[in-house]
């Protein structure tokens, strides 16, 4: 029946559209951290909408099921086909066309496999951009970022993928097409089937195109790195950035002192303060307007000139001990080097766990002092960077140098911890999705009604659960 | 059996939260615009998430239906009963706490029966804002606006209602209840059951709350009446302003002189300009930021300042043709109450049909250009009152004095029109919905994949058609 199912394969796309040799299939059969290894019939590499249908058509009619994937870069084993069944591996690798740019209307039509820093770098000429930001950008497909929802830290200005897109065109499990990407802005004729793909990990249908939001760049930044007294001050201080610019802050990222000294050693820079403070904020506005790139009669571009002026009031409010204003790109560029320097110094750390939790903005400060005070107290080094205006931690406790991380109680500390967002009514997973990874904290952490609906929704569009089978839903 | 059902009801709620008498009914049982009415056995008024649950349990049981109903101001009759079936209407109207304002983190928790007006009164004092805008606000409810996604003229910088929800709480088919009020920025765990039940018009679930995202309140205004050379300029001008200031513009309408004079003729006012335009727009900016409240060396405030001199160099480009820039609160108060006059004046207008359409906004200047001119030659006035930003026009055919609509070709122009919309990847509903009013375009103007799609998702959270059957789903 394989054999068969490969051949019909062959027929309906074309020879160069399967891979079938392992040595051609491991880099897609394995996740980028090594963690998740699958296996497949075959890597199928449709090259266009109409394929991605016949592909849907040829393995429900076999019962063969399919796993999308965009550029492997999950951290959550999503894309990754589990071993339950007879799989392949649909790659979206080919169908990377940018299909239209509408610079007028500020949106632009791209197929999914299409890598995120592509297409920004395609719109870059017409003065907009697409603000997604994260450390993969060279390499995540839009399709990827649209299936998990990615996040990462343009998030507070520009919101997550699901709000930067204005529709999809998709797949169903029965080969149909749902197409929806004209880019208006207000369609109110039934059901958000937009929003239900996005995020769904690919397990309710493929996302083959997208029509994405565009926005005009920016003329002008503002970027600073922050002591601020404590995490309780964070808000205050964000709240008042944000009304004294108009909403410009782009970045607002929590980098304390242990995690920065991780990020410099590791990576062998300086901090940008000698004593790295214990609340760390990298903080960026930019805007669009030409009057705040415009030289104040100091010659400060304006922008910047406010930013200034704001942080001299929290400082004599007590609200922020300590500032350094980037003076230049370059300075600029060292700043944001340390901060995306912080993935990989984080998974250099032998013997670790790293969290990715949202929490209520309001239960943050709380929640950091109690648990770091705890983990530190029970032998764990705590290691943190936040989107801290999302309410967003990656929180990892690490063994530390030359301790035993099973020695430690790290199992008990993990669910104590998991635990307590929960309490907080905090999100065990704020930006990484469930994929394999966070499949046992569903049923623990999320009400059955809410894993009984998704159970209805996952049946009612897949019922033979074609796509993905084994993620997202426990 | 339904004399069991009602004293099941009292039993379960209360006698004070049943209403079975004609002359208590009826406000509910009809729409605003009179053209929808319905039958049903009780009015049933649920003070408490627990009693919506109950009354849902109990229906289910008794395969009773379940109209809910918010402000009952909607215009495409989803809140009034069919009489397909047994039926209560359930009125959330005793739903109206505000549970909580979290101004730190710019959240507010409210339930659904709350008015609109209501919560923006109530967040006020805090500076800030949920900036939600159309006519109804004094009588809607935000259940309402979460059930149809409600748009209104603040769309263009705020988003439509889904942008401004955080999270919601939902009573499901079997009683069930569906609860996401911690009010996460971030939380990638599982399908968007938020965004599914919102704009679903009640045929999923009962929306009882929500979490809502509030925003700080301007401290300074920009508004003025343009006369642009012709739609086509309009983008144009709407992209300049934006990039100018930093995406400040609230409010991008478009009044065009035949719209303006019935909207003067019918409230007795005076139009903006002596002769009004053929392409007049009502623009607004809002401003958080101090420094654009505070004047220059004229004594202008900044953000009129930046305005006026876009302007000025949109009008030397034969952009606009002419702009009255509002000199005070006054002339503001009286620029919108015209355009808050506009539904009044068009439902006033005898032998009429409005269309409630949005494009692609790079189709809109043709689309109109052709659909006046077409619709002028076969003998019908034309009033168009549009989001222009959005692409969302209000686009009303009349017969005009002394005409008799019944003469005029009504249906074949109607069908033409919402075929040319649909020919040019539009909405035949941008911000009223389906209800019953729009059933009948559902499988003219949506795909069957899309149809199937919705019907078994439909299927799958609601299998006994428990929820607002008969509506938004042919």
């Amino acid at each position: 029946m394989h054999t068969t199912i490969l051949d019909d394969l062959r027929r309906a796309l074309g020879p160069e559209a399967l891979l079938t040799d392992p040595a051609d299939c491991a880099r897609y059969l394995t996740d980028w951290t090594g963690q998740f290894r699958g296996t497949a019939l075959a890597v199928v590499r449709p090259a266009s909408t109409e394929a991605v249908a016949a592909v849907v058509k040829l393995c429900a009619a076999s019962g063969v099921a399919i796993t999308p994937q965009g550029g492997n870069t999950g951290v959550a084993g999503g894309g990754v086909p589990l071993g339950n069944r007879p799989h392949i591996l649909l790659s979206l690798d080919r169908m990377k066309a940018i299909r239209r740019i509408d610079a007028a209307a500020r949106s632009v039509t791209v197929e999914a496999g299409c890598v995120l820093q592509q297409l920004q770098e395609a719109i870059a000429p017409e003065g907009l951009i697409f603000p997604l930001m994260f450390g993969a950008r060279g390499s995540c497909t839009i399709g990827g970022n649209l299936s998990t929802n990615a996040g990462g830290s343009n998030v507070l200005r520009y919101g997550n993928t699901r709000a930067l897109c204005l529709g999809i065109e998709a797949v169903m499990a029965d080969g149909s097409v749902v197409s929806d990407l004209s880019g208006l802005r207000k369609d109110n004729t039934g059901y958000d089937l937009r929003d239900l793909m996005i995020g769904a990990e690919g397990t309710l249908g493929i996302i083959t195109a997208a029509c994405l939001r565009l926005y005009p760049a920016p003329v002008i930044r503002a970027t600073a790195f922050l002591a601020l007294p404590d995490v309780a001050s964070a808000l205050s201080v964000l709240n008042r950035l944000q009304d004294a610019s108009g909403g410009l802050v782009e970045a607002f990222e929590y980098m304390p002192a242990p995690m920065m000294r991780q990020i410099c050693a590791h990576h062998g820079k300086r901090p940008p303060m000698a004593e790295p403070p214990e609340t760390g904020i990298l903080l960026e506005l930019a805007s669009t307007r030409g009057d705040d790139a415009a030289p104040d009669p100091e010659g400060t571009p304006r922008l910047q000139a406010l930013v200034t002026e704001v942080l001299a009031g929290l400082m004599e409010e007590g609200l922020v001990a300590d500032a350094v204003i980037c003076a230049s790109e370059a300075q600029r560029n060292a700043l944001w080097q340390l901060r995306e320097g912080a993935a990989e110094a984080i998974y250099a750390l032998k013997g670790s766990y790293m969290f990715d939790l949202s929490l209520p903005l309001a239960a943050v400060a709380d929640f950091v002092a109690q648990t770091d005070a705890e983990s530190r107290a029970l032998g764990f080094e705590v290691y943190t960077v936040a989107h801290l205006g999302d309410g967003n931690l990656h929180y990892t406790l690490a063994a530390g140098a030359g301790r035993d991380w099973a020695a430690l109680p790290h199992t008990a500390q993990i669910d104590r911890i998991l635990d307590r967002v929960a309490a907080l009514g905090g999100s065990f997973s704020a930006e990484h999705g469930i994929g394999q990874a966070k499949l046992p904290y569903m049923p623990r952490y999320r009400s059955k009604a809410r894993l009984a609906a998704m159970r209805a929704i996952k049946g009612a569009l897949d019922p033979d659960d074609l796509f993905n089978p084994g993620k997202t839903i426990p």
